[in-house]
């Protein structure tokens, strides 16, 4: 099911500066037992994704309402919300008053085999490597060739995700998750200020090693490096965590660290559930 | 008017990965009395990006056909031409067998100021800087950001054009427009292999000088190389060929080689439509 501006549709305008040039950033949930888990994570990080684009984004109480009812609706699976800056405007132009467009589509859950959660995935190192512009780092924009083409790289089913470097080798997240590196103890994500998409489980995940007395750094980090931590693991909002067993041809038994946050993070999902469960009339 | 795969219509489905990820590619050419100047060239553009982006073209030939349909009911306007992956394939996998979608829409002519192409333009320096991506050179794809935030820089309606360096500083381009120089008579034009989009126009221009005995040569080139020039003009399939006049506090009169290529570009335009009408039945 899908709404385009608060109407079931499946369809957009031509003329959408989303379809036009990809101007417009979006973002993916989970949802379980009709909870769209962390929507409040999500709906700041549209307002400021948004705020960085300058796309005014003042439908933020349809998106909230919207999202729900997607999600009582479809009670259990994926809830993508793309917020564009509507049509109009010649050219690159920004319309003078532009009046933003919000799509909100519910998907059945992607199927995944449930080893990967609990024993870890393979990855692949990509050959594509991320342009650099920072104007536009840390935002989850719709413009995605790069991700597009390296997930062309690879069909063998068995490898999970590939992990995407930078002009200038620097290691910067997956296809589609972050990725984290454990050390010592220490956890560690690569800084996205230069390129990168900086995930809502990303900043959860931190948040909650915060919490566990656990320390976290974000910083540059060469290939070399990721292959020499302790343990590693990738995230988005759909998987949770994966803990990484293998990349191409350095592997790692799962560890500690990345099972706890594993664990957290699970916990943080069905607390979120109960809380909105418990919020419901 | 507009045509979706070949039929009349305004919208294109949510679904559609040109909405979802900016996955596809498009061309914008000029139509003048009934005829789509220089459709080969675009055509062979397409063509040429959706190979780089592994998007199978099997379409062209209704590309063809309908943009000549389109533009023989527009007379007098603007044809653009998008190319989609389609619809399907889960996140960021393509489908195995992508159905490429075509788009096609006829515009008015956009309103310039007539002195521009005389008396040449006004054209700033973008604060922001182009991302490097040699995968992405050169293609004319719908991850348009860039351009979009560009272009969002200034109102002042005496700018015509912002030109755009890239991450480390090297001219590369207008914001819709290729840029070339003339220094000691000869040609000298950005090298587009690690961004940038490669233009009919700009290709036209080197032939077209080509032909008139004068070297064309691409390079690198910083800002204070393109100010040093003698003569600057930007290019592209709409305008043809703007003189610069003035680059933030840099002038130059109208050069004498800058006309002579214009004048090459107006006489193919207008051999086009000759060819064109010669060849209707």
């Amino acid at each position: 099911m899908m709404l385009v501006n608060g109407r079931e549709g499946l369809s957009v305008p031509v003329a959408d500066r989303g379809f036009q040039y990809g101007d417009g950033c979006f973002t993916t949930l989970e949802v379980r037992d009709g909870a769209p888990l962390f929507l409040a994570r999500h709906q700041a990080r549209l307002s400021r994704d948004c705020a960085r684009l300058q796309i005014p984004y003042d439908c933020a109480d349809q998106v909230v309402s919207e999202a729900r009812s997607l999600a009582e609706a479809g009670r259990d699976g994926v809830l993508k919300i793309i917020v564009t800056r509507g049509a109009g405007g010649r050219g690159y132009r920004c319309p003078d008053v532009p009046q933003a467009s919000r799509i909100l589509g519910f998907y059945p859950r992607p199927v995944y085999p449930s080893e990967w959660a609990a024993s870890g995935v393979v990855v692949r190192v990509c050959r594509m490597r991320l342009g650099n512009n920072p104007a536009l780092a840390g935002i989850k924009h719709m413009n995605r060739l790069e991700q597009v083409l390296a997930r062309s790289e690879w069909s063998d089913a068995e490898i999970a995700e590939g992990l995407l470097l930078d002009a200038q080798g620097w290691v910067t997240e997956g296809v589609m998750s972050n990725v984290f590196m454990v050390r010592d103890g220490r956890l560690e994500t690569p800084r996205l200020n230069r390129c990168g998409v900086a995930g809502v489980m990303r900043e959860l995940v931190a948040e909650l090693a915060g919490r566990m007395g656990i320390a976290v750094r974000e910083g540059r980090c060469r290939l070399s490096r990721l292959r020499e931590a302790d343990e590693v693991f990738v995230t988005n909002s759909l998987i949770g965590i994966w803990p990484v067993r293998r990349l191409d041809d350095r592997a790692w038994p799962v560890g500690s660290l990345t099972r706890r946050l594993a664990e957290a993070v699970e916990q943080a999902k069905a607390g979120a559930v109960q809380e909105f469960l418990a919020a419901q009339p």
